[in-house]
């Protein structure tokens, strides 16, 4: 019996490995500890405790270690925090496995409180590139990690170019795919469930689109920009549009300011509708209805590749991920955000893409971690 | 005009780039800050500050960071301490570059740091290979860096490998030899100085040994093993030994536990003279007379193999990195180890190596400091 | 030469202090070191930074600490960074004397690491009741520092009565009270230097109410329920109101949800203008022309009682500070609230109370911090 | 029924509240948390969890907070980060009491997370008077706290006169008492057990002293005074000695070093048999037994008082605290405490002092601890 442990640090990742931790956790062979920590704690951006709890997952610690400000500067402090109180809760629990998600700032932490303890630390999604911070952290938490499970063949590749063992990594695929084959896709959202959000109340049986634009860490300015021009444009077309908030990142208060102006300036003015969050289920059935998806999120690469939705992808923060041909990409200009709206809002995706995986990810992984011998000794291979 | 920080977290970091500092610091294009760290504070483990300061260094700013207990938890607890004080420190002064010291488990914190606040990060000394958790944090720490300075062919194209763009990778030797070159090495040691330390009095004209053992991370029990087989070993042989108190590590004390009690025990029955510490030009010209080094230090590896002294390395610690003919390894085996002192205390070695370099590193990496492009955006190159 | 080292938490802090400040750092028999750390930092509660820069004051330090989540627990472990944080700073620093202000939950970091590193610590209005944890963080400060500077005679008594000696016990009154005096109060604020806020916009020629409420620590739910019916009643009033954001505090986003949430539904349905923060002049001049102050803030009692301003103190977050005849208690109640206010709203005040000094506090702390004698040993004075 | 958890920060806290550990764990009204913190996980000042296994008692958490550096400076740091941890351990464990013990340095922060998580918060042995750093903490943490246990009736009236309700402050004596009351005092110590430490081997049959002097935090140089001092004496007195190692704090290490050199100087020439540490029911054992208590512990002012062996006090750690009349204080001074010593080692003491209770704390405190209102909210008595 092994005993496995997640650190959950954002909406993001709960989305990504909740199909997993809903069988894991049935499974006799595997005693599951949850540890929330960062933004999954904080009211504006989705208390995620809750989400578990109706999920029937128990949370088992709670770390409160988002250092305010939204800057470089606690971002850098809120990694070092979180690494002293994980070592004591890691100490404490003493499992056979730690499990880190992606490629978030914060994982950092988890990977060095595991990797120290000589606890066999496992990573879903690294060897992807991104070109931001992002993709510094996910490689140097590659470095740290024991076992690797990607989900493209060619982060793989990577993963094992960095002098990884390729005994140790495996091309499971995205758990966000299998995540999606469970929904119950026939029916859309219940809007009224979220008390319409703020502003415009949009009405989903009618066209919208939905966008979802996050800080650009490694140009502050990059997303506001965005965000500004994104505003105006889908104003200007007047398209029906669900607006969702950003991550909590260096920047995105800044972000939440331009909205809340904007908002106040142009009360009925729009076709606008404002959503703090959504419940991971919602979100894919809110994507698989829309006409198409914009912003910055890897959701755009991810999930919509296979959804067959739609995407424009605007500026550098997704740069250099893998991608379907439902992904328009464009710079942060008006005139070309505003065309390749135009232009995805038409356009019809025939065939899945599986690029990200089939949706078996979940049992892959599971059985992996079933098997996989826990040795955390690590030398590079030339 | 460059701002460079350089944060040194103990003596052999200190040892490292004593010579890069001293002549950096002459030079007008570069504001150099010194921030002291980790175990360079503390009176067991030689504190760094009264050296800097005779060695006409200022300190900017220490940091108290060393969490005591000795052990993995605690690590990593200071790894996390760390971070969140170099953060404060960093954006106080706000540098053009930051420059990080080979593996010790405490650098991913300032790795961290600079890279979290898009300052220009170099690395020292990445690209080797030992097989230990310093493994990982070095190779995890080429991962946030953005300049290279390996001190081998062989780590160049570690890191080359590993994704970095080779621009931004120079094999510049070892700084380490530059400050061998340096020392009048005429003269040995005036043991004097050290009030001749503890235990027996060594009378370095005649023939001596030097030893060295410092805690193995990533197997607990294997240096107070190493240490209580050496004891009886040197004390069975006779000769005379200077043996040198190890790093603060997990698992220091309990070293110092061993070596305590051997004290008590063997007074006067031994010629094992014992230091907490040595300066770090005595401790060259300590070797450079020596018969042979023995342990599991890198000098035994690095300084040794440029000075022409036999050195004898045991266990796994210095497992896979490059070595000259000088070095002896020898498993953790009584006999093994008595064999391989007796062999290795009258081999004679005429040609000095440059395997870690010519002693013109100082030069190379000041030339590349003053003209590399400051530029922290990164990308994995395939 | 002394060496002074302030530490500001919040906007109060600042608007208490800044007559001193202002006066000390011309006193060439002092060196003036600022330290900004919590909420001082933060966009939405007022970046202090630039207010202290615009009045040509330098920040030496900036301490990001506050961990999000505004609860107690994120309280108690944002005193515990800053702790680490100032105990680094002020060892660099070595100033002799460390002020502290008022009772904020953070004042105990500024005061363990003063007190432990043997730093004569000042403390400036102790001694006064309130009844929530305030009180008990303003008593433990007390029994820490080695100088208080109460603001009332009933306050010195207690302080003396807790066993401090009274030669180090020194009724200043409040230098909140010298910054009003030195204020051109001819005119009052011109609200376009903050872009007339939010909502409705404020004639500030025409009567108005200025109306702010903080979070209470002891009791989570008792704020919110007070914001919520005092919106409700200025709307039944139909008063023209200048309503001010909350501290950052536990309960702060619950408060700021319901201010937001009133704003979206009653858009030009109230004459309440909303603002995130005012200058400290423009603040009393806000209070000054007022018809009166409502909600739980001390400026109801301090300010407010110097100005010849009538205030409704809701609730119990001043439950025991002295107060002149210019406040009106009044319990949490519809009712019982828009009495107080109908009645305030037309009395008029003749005299200035002196309750909190008469405007010459500066002088009188500059004076003693001059001539005191630094010691730091204490003694219980039974 | 009621969760108390107990906060234990070094060993003298263990010996303090072992019996009512012992006791308060059997009763089914309570559920017992320990937490094991600061110095009671390393090992040279004896590692604690150790012993509370051997006594049937769980360590529910550790927390590893303690910084290296034995000085002012880490002292305050390590409050800190012990405040971080703390909170997130009671956060989680959501206890009805917490319970503190003296007035360590470290009690602040369980002060701290207690009071601001508004957990019940119950201090023992408050109210003493003894002039250093440990004063002003004992006396905040009162300030923060709602039950207080003080030893004394002096220290009664202090805690009252402070401003706490009388009906919360009650005199129980000193649970140490308890403790030695309980011990088969028939025999004295097997040393073997502890193998007969370092050093001469005492023989307990004949007449001995036990020497304990731990760092005096407001005068770092007190102590190493007394200890040298003291070792001379001792020597040139030629009396049997067991001298046992001081507590972990700022001056600490200095004392170390010391007693090793002296050690290493004096090696069979003196009767001084050194220990890092004894049990606590062999601590009190060796006390009863021998001729006399030299140091600055409060041993020999509780325990000894009760005991009836004469003790002497030199300098000012203990200053201001009640004795009885089995104390002798002495300056710091070779002669003066050469002829207290000679004195005290032939004093005969009749009867036992009720000075520090009759050894009935444990019952009394359980009793108050089943029966108070948990009530968290406290205003100033004046």
């Amino acid at each position: 019996m092994r005993t496995i442990v997640f650190v959950i640090i954002n909406r993001a990742n709960y989305g990504r490995i909740r199909s997993l931790l809903l069988k894991i956790k049935r499974n006799k062979f595997f005693k599951v500890k949850i540890i929330l920590a960062s933004s999954t704690l904080l009211r504006n951006f989705g208390k995620i405790d809750e989400i578990l709890r109706k999920d029937g997952l128990k949370v088992d610690y709670q770390v409160y270690n988002h250092i305010a400000g939204e800057n470089n500067e606690t971002m850098s402090k809120s990694v070092g925090l979180l690494t002293v109180e994980l070592t004591t809760i890691f100490s404490r629990i003493k499992p056979d496995i730690v499990f880190n998600v992606a490629d978030r700032y914060e994982i950092l932490a988890t990977a060095i409180a595991a990797s120290y303890l000589n606890i066999f630390l496992v990573h879903l999604q690294g060897g992807e590139k991104t070109g931001s911070i992002d993709e510094s952290v996910r490689h140097s938490v590659t470095k740290l990690s024991h076992l690797h499970l990607p989900s493209t063949e060619a982060a793989k590749k990577r993963i094992i170019k960095m002098g990884e063992n390729k005994k140790n990594v495996f091309n499971v695929g995205c758990p966000s795919i299998d995540q999606i084959k469970k929904i119950n896709l026939k029916y859309n959202v219940n809007l009224k469930k979220y008390n319409f959000g703020v502003g415009y109340k949009a009405d989903l049986k009618k066209p919208y689109i939905v966008s979802l634009v996050h800080p650009v860490t490694t140009d502050i300015n990059e997303s506001p920009k965005i965000v500004n021009l994104l505003l105006k444009i889908i104003k200007k077309l007047n398209y029906q549009c669900v607006w969702i908030w950003p991550n909590i990142d260096a920047g995105s208060d800044k972000i939440s300011k331009i909205i809340r102006k904007f908002r106040e300036q142009n009360k009925d003015k729009t076709k606008i509708n404002f959503y703090a969050n959504f419940e991971n289920e919602d979100y894919i059935k809110l994507i698989k209805y829309s006409k198409c998806l914009i912003g910055n999120s890897s959701s755009g690469i991810r999930e919509a590749s296979f959804l067959k939705v739609p995407s424009v992808n605007i500026g550098t923060r997704q740069n250099l991920r893998e991608r379907a041909k439902n992904v328009l990409d464009t710079r942060v200009n008006e005139l070309d955000i505003q065309k390749s709206i135009i232009k995805q809002f038409s356009k019809k995706i025939n065939t899945s893409s599986n690029l990200y995986g089939k949706g078996n990810s979940t049992d892959k992984i599971i059985k992996i971690l079933k098997n996989v011998k826990l040795d955390t000794k690590k030398i590079f291979i030339d």
